[in-house]
């Protein structure tokens, strides 16, 4: 694996590919922490094997473990799911391992952003995030992918979305947040965006879903589903703090045009009921340093817009919500060719997340 | 990867290839603990770098590292070496990185022996050995093969060594000895060789070289050139106690009959003069448990025989002696389709072992 310093994926030709075009594989961590994954990581663990297993219906999965846990890992997960070693903090895969760039030729490399768990000493939510810092470089060696070296910008996977025709999504409550790259103005930040996944324009949507302790990822909230079409979380209950949260995403992306000169053609996908998380659930939850992790009652920060999209299916949330079945069938609609499988993640979602933030694809030919 | 616990590599038709047929690749790991390399491991990792250059003139080389090593081995190591993450309790790829086994498609699979760091709790080298012991079903799951799982039975890699025509050779020294199968018969235990290897002679040395830690391993003493032919590690001077073990072994060979049928063509390979540690060396070695790894003036196991045979270069010890030309020029000549490099290795042999003992050979087609 080389490492590149010299140059950027836009001066060689690299280009961000969007989730829906081919994927080589995916990759996933497994979870382990006990003050993220309620009870010892139990009923997190069934979660991801689940989603583990609906993606690798249609292409390869990679699950890294760490020590501890590899044969454990390697015991739940099926033999067609390799597993493969390798300390992290914890198991968002989204965020850190690497952005992949792909060239004309299908010549792909990674992008090694810095990763400070989300706000680093200003509000990030764990210390350390060191290993969670080296796996993007950890896993460009063991895909054989080159990989340009960023760690001077401060970036997560969950915090931008591509169409792949030039067009990249993302929300001013993450990127332009203290806790990421203070030392930057937004118009340095979006020519670092244009530069590293090589688009031309950017979207900046103002937040995210409320209470996302990621500081407002764009990948809860929005996501393109095809070139100049997207998804965006919506309540019609004008009580709900996401409402007025949601309506000024929409308002922005109504007068967006893409890279390519098109109006976003945007499909409200429900939110379902606020979600909060039980005493006992909290209960299960070690302390993080000298603070509890959640407390009852908090609201999570739900949303169906939190897919993944795989060579032949989308895997989605559910959670238990008379809304479940609706933005399932939404869904189905737009991927006509991929078929939906929902699979139940409260005990993700409980985490701090969902399938799109603990999966991140590695684009290529399918195999 | 599958592990296979109904069947074995020869009811399946798989065999263990000889390391002189092609490779895909080599395995090899990073030095790290201070009871095993002196002085930090700083000198036994400068060669351990040396030897996979050296490899990787020819063939792929993986280097498994243990986390709080990875950024070192990776900064220490070329780019086009791979470095992938991997915890162990050691850096002895030879003894319990798989075994592999090939069949007539050319499919690939590994044997995951059970391992006790040379002899358990009856006279192992150190404790515990859960991760080198877990590195072969990782190995194989990384390299995506199927692993036939014998943990059930004690064996390191460096114990065996194959014509790939049918023979085995192996140590009564080590295979007998009290450390490994004790409730195993000689002749239980050479089927379980045959069944494994798929071979169908093994052929018995008495011992290996004085003073090896290993239990004499045959890969320091006698390994196969070509079918039919082999190197022995010898001496002319009989005031050694080496004299004697060399002989015995050369009388052995000399009344074998392999697998084909054949009479085994031996050649003397020169052992350099005594090694000994000095007290140097012995300050700078970590005490393992309560005691000394070592004591000053200890002799240590050095013979030219531990060398590894990569698809186009063979890559062997040197140690400053007298001898490192005579035993380079008698391997050249052996392999003349291969350029010998000669590395020295006290660094390594202070460790326990030489190069063999820290390669592991994937068969395959070179690419």
């Amino acid at each position: 694996m080389r490492i590149i310093k010299d140059s950027t994926p836009g001066r060689d030709g690299f280009r961000m590919p969007a989730e829906f075009e081919p994927h080589e594989g995916c990759i996933m961590i497994f979870p382990e922490r006990p003050d993220s994954w309620q009870y010892g990581g139990y009923a997190a663990r069934k979660a991801f094997v689940q989603i583990a297993e609906a993606i690798a219906l249609s292409e390869k999965v990679t699950v890294c473990a760490g020590a501890a846990q590899y044969d454990n890992a390697r015991a739940l997960l099926p033999p067609h799911i390799r597993v493969v070693e390798m300390s992290s903090n914890d198991a968002w895969a989204r965020d850190y391992c690497p952005t992949f760039v792909k060239n004309g030729e299908g010549s792909v490399r990674g992008i090694d952003w810095g990763f400070n768990a989300w706000g680093g000493l200003h509000n990030g939510l764990y210390f350390p995030w060191d290993r969670d810092n080296q796996m993007a470089r950890k896993l460009c060696d063991l895909f054989e992918k080159d990989v340009y070296c960023k760690r001077d910008f401060i970036l997560e996977g969950g915090s931008v979305h591509v169409d792949g025709e030039g067009t990249c999504m993302v929300t001013e409550e993450c990127l332009l947040s203290k806790g990421r790259n203070p030392q930057m103005t937004k118009g340095e930040i979006e020519e670092t965006l244009k530069e590293y996944l090589n688009v031309s324009t950017v979207l900046w949507l103002p937040c995210g879903i409320y209470n996302d302790e990621t500081d407002g990822h764009v990948d809860n909230i929005c996501a393109f589903t095809a070139p100049g079409e997207a998804v965006l979380a919506w309540t019609e209950d004008k009580e709900d703090v996401q409402y007025e949260m949601s309506r000024a995403c929409l308002a922005c992306l109504e007068q967006a045009v893409d890279a390519r000169g098109r109006h976003i053609r945007v499909h409200k996908l429900p939110l379902p009921k606020p979600v909060r998380i039980t005493e006992e659930e909290c209960q299960g939850l070690d302390a993080c340093g000298d603070e509890p992790v959640r407390t009852p009652g908090e609201r999570l920060a739900a949303s169906y817009v939190n897919f993944y999209i795989a060579n032949g299916n989308i895997v989605m949330p559910g959670f238990g919500d008379a809304a479940d079945a609706q933005a399932k069938e939404i869904l189905q609609g737009l991927f006509p060719d991929r078929r939906v499988i929902q699979i139940y993640t409260r005990d993700i979602l409980i985490g701090g997340g969902n399938i799109h933030c603990i999966t991140q694809q590695i684009p290529g030919a399918a195999r």
